[in-house]
């Protein structure tokens, strides 16, 4: 079934394809009186923004946000409020071999055996061009908890990791990789571009750190803040594992390891350490809250790969047009926003239940 | 905000504490019509159980399990199935210590932060025991897809990886750690029987393998099954990390070797990988779904860490009681279970949007 | 579909059916720390109770209600709330007749044509004592809004109406009907008495006002409070039409007529008028909240009726056994109790959203 | 809390005020496949749309829907289908008065005390412009259910109802009321006229009749068809009443009067009434669905009524500008919408749970 709908209480919906007029969000639940303009959201789609170096894809899109409701006197009214972006860039080409065939590692077989048939133009539905509407519905989400501050990084792509001791966030805006460590990011420049070049494509992975969140946003079940966030994570285009602190590590460790013990601190306990990613039984602890997220090579390469076509016939395939050659560098601000609609959402709940 | 509610449109709510008279879970939306009695379910209860060996808690619960309404004559009605667990075992013993102070790695202090109290006997809500609703659920799950079989085993211990050449389905209940490559169940007998007597723990992953799954089930967006699964899986006690296929492996493949070519098959592609862990965009593509889950080592051992009391006084503590010395291990009814509830739900949701 | 569940954030979920073992509520998202125990919930069951007079089936049930979870030394502790109510008297008698006819008026066809079979006994879970599981949660749902007081009555049985100048709440409790009107009371003693003798039933109107709740609960849209009333009164068995305010009698108004004019009040406006019941544009006011649900006579009548088998032959159906001669007396508790619910809800979503 | 989403498989999110740019609906969960463009939408806006004869407000909007995803090559694709009406005639005015004082009957005072202030211009959010948005996402509803045949019309406009008698469903698009019988639609020329020169507003009563829908549909709880009826029809602009089939009047029958006694029947039973108005424990029986709706008369007159500002002061009001006299009129293709709205999720519902 279709769903397209995130959130609990501050929910968004997102509509709209690759090749369309247009895409957007409907953000619901949203606290009133939140001063908010599109100059408040456009740069976090300007982040995400295609085209802007010769590491992303070539498509041109300003993604130029447009309040459509929800906003009075530069202020949240409490009721909807509708993103609207426009696409211009849906540059006519040929589909005629995509509408045929299957690409592989693609959506496409998998689209045409739930619904019958598919709009293959771009990717249709499945595009990443849909996460342009989280971003926005994220710079919404942001007004929500301004005592939240949220932050993302590349830490690996093709395998090459930064090395956590050169981390400096200063440096994250200064590359075109959103890499905190400046030697990676040089690095990082000539593996890229050696893929682009080849037709080629390289997984990342993205990390998200969260802090101030105060202790006791979450649940215990179901609606833990780190299945929250699983899911939203999980969700993201490309995306194939996602880690809460330690993650994986942790199943390397062993309980004296992986505690993070507590001494008096001023006002909340200081922790010392944060193995947990600041989530205990589902509920923020007051540290800052950790996630990784794991992005795939995009599917889309020039080498020509073995598939079917629609009506079963063996055929090779490769995706011409324009691509990301590294789709996790694009996934930063994606990642962000979705942490950000995730810690809102929670914030309201718990002051729902908690008063 | 409290939500102990799982699912879309075959929903289940769990309640029960660990220290309460009893625990259950009402399964909603259950197609009417299937054959269902206790003994259907009280097997996946029985493999959940613990007590059995020296590995996990030694807590004695038979865990028997009572359907309490949704049947008649020996068949779901298609109304609510309730379902209840007595608790039988929970020994008297002195909870002033824990009350008083909070156990670092466990989610006592985020309970108090949130709801600024809390039951302490053995965990209260977020005690692993809770896992028994969601096992008895799962045993409803299972009968609403009988095309798909579930197989969970355990395939790492505090990093200690079986041989994938060695595995052997057969294994798995042939030993204590459901674990599919017998030489690893002997090392690991060792491994967890020094973190037991050490008063120690271990982490675990758990990996689940579902086959016969059709290709259509999922969504493309907000509802996807990967993302239904990451929510579902890390909502778990102790999981602090999920993978999808190859998870973040794929973050360093390239997009060849990422990819999964297709060749014409017998009624649907013959893949000819499954890096994708039989998801892509979202839905379902009948390759077998593959989902990788890390589990913490439980927090409860036997050495005083440093933490601090209700009042803010430092102080040292250490869990004394039965605990398990790698929860991960009676993780696999339970990721088996959350995977039986996630795939029933999403062909029921498929059924409903497209028929 | 089956949908067991009501609520956004204090949500409840029923199960059980009129025959089987039991039935029971589980309440989640009740906020922490209330003080609560079975003694705060059974006084409204026993409001409900069958059996205690001659003019409400002559089933016995104690309806002892039993708090299984959630509740530490007295306190909601914020996690679920499971509440549990044993059947007792579930006469055995034949069911062969109702098991192969259906009864007119009833459900009996409908969910033949839903489900492809039916839980026969008694109704199943089509059953009136479904409503002991909604009480109990209205029971919990109080203690959420203690600033409001709720006070539900029957106005109208048989068309014989209460006369609203002799209206006088003392009264509610002081005779078998509810009725705020001793001398309506006291016709309704014949009338019911009657119906009863000749194996006949009655349609009754129960009116409910909440008073105390505050300006600002509800929404504009789609969760109105009116509209989340509407879903929930006539989700009672037997209710086939609920108003708000003057209801189906403001249509027949002026705009003149029908405006709540306002004069400056104390800290709020005073009111001129209530046409409104309390509520504008899915908001509440600050007046009292207004509801009115009519009952319909119970389908379960001595006379027999033409009905055809299962197997579509005609037949002709009377309905032996226990039952309600005028149902609306004893959804007195349940109109509260989903007004409670209704209420209690709304508080916490617009302390969510609203802060 | 904000809410502006409903249903359950098929769900629309409407967003828009009556003085923004635009409004508009997400559909969300349609089947794919079917076909769709605008022009099978548009005439159901045509018949909500103000300014068409003299007897609805003259505020002039062409109401044209704009499809904007979840459609490719003219068929549903299973993915957002986003709907767009701009607003076009939001006549400069100057809205200091009612900025400044709370207009009597509207939900002016409401929104206040709920958000801390309010779009003020032409009712913002609360507008009835908003059923634009409904009506268009029931046009996408109707082609979920081509087995539907549903029918609106004015059954009662001020307390002067039509007779049944002459009731013939040609008539009901020849006159601007909606109204299925001339002779009635004669008088109420008058009447309305009156109502419009005095600057007055008349109520009404809208009926609704689905036909064909199959025995089945709905849920016996909490998904009641009626009670997901009552709470779309409640939620409806200046609605304060609800009936199914024969609703409050079932009140002053017996058993024996209300019983739908069935027959043999063709492949169904033959029912010999419909008391009940297709719908019995929640479920559809195969009768046509009966639905009855009350709308009060518009609280914007010209007669200045006592109110106060939002500092308390006391004061008179009248509502200028251009108003509906009798709003129930264009109210009817806004039930019919909800009927669809209403009956295609809940077929979309019974197919998931019962195949």
């Amino acid at each position: 079934m279709s769903w397209n709908t995130f959130g609990r209480l501050l929910r968004f919906t997102t509509w709209g394809e690759s090749h369309g007029p247009a895409l957007g969000a409907v953000v619901d639940g949203c606290p009133p009186g939140l001063a908010i303009d599109e100059g408040l959201i456009q740069p976090f789609l300007d982040a995400r923004r295609p085209g802007t170096s010769r590491f992303t894809t070539q498509r041109q899109e300003p993604d130029a946000v447009r309040i459509q409701s929800g906003v009075f006197e530069g202020k949240t009214t409490g009721t909807p409020i509708s993103l609207m972006i426009e696409n211009t860039d849906q540059r006519s080409k040929d589909y005629s071999e995509v509408a045929l065939a299957y690409r592989p590692g693609h959506a496409d077989y998998a689209y045409d055996a739930k619904y019958g048939f598919r709009d293959y133009r771009g990717g249709g539905r499945s595009s990443a061009r849909e996460t342009a509407a989280r971003v926005a519905a994220g710079g919404v989400a942001r007004l929500v908890i301004p005592e939240v501050s949220i932050i993302a990084y590349v830490s690996e792509i093709g395998g090459d990791a930064i090395n956590p001791a050169h981390f400096d966030p200063a440096e994250i805006t200064r590359n075109p990789f959103f890499c905190p460590d400046p030697a990676a990011a040089a690095r990082w420049e000539g593996l890229v571009d050696k893929a682009r070049k080849a037709g080629s494509s390289l997984g990342a992975v993205v990390e998200c750190v969260a802090t101030g969140v105060p202790a006791g946003w979450g649940a215990p079940l179901y609606a833990k803040l780190d299945a929250d966030l699983a899911a939203a994570m999980m969700g993201i285009n490309a995306v194939k594992g996602v880690e809460i602190g330690d993650g994986f590590a942790a199943a390397r460790l062993t309980g004296e390891q992986n505690a993070d013990p507590m001494r008096p601190g001023d006002g909340a306990p200081a922790f010392l350490a944060n193995h947990a990613g600041g989530i205990a039984g589902g509920i923020s602890t007051g540290q800052p809250v950790v996630c990784r997220v794991a992005f795939k090579p995009t599917s889309s390469i020039l080498t020509p790969m073995p598939t079917i076509t629609r009506d079963g016939t063996a055929t090779d395939l490769a995706t011409k047009g324009r691509h990301d050659p590294c789709v996790g560098i694009r996934g930063v601000p994606v990642v962000e926003a979705m942490m950000a609609l995730v810690l809102a959402d929670h914030k309201l709940l718990h002051r729902g239940q908690c008063g």
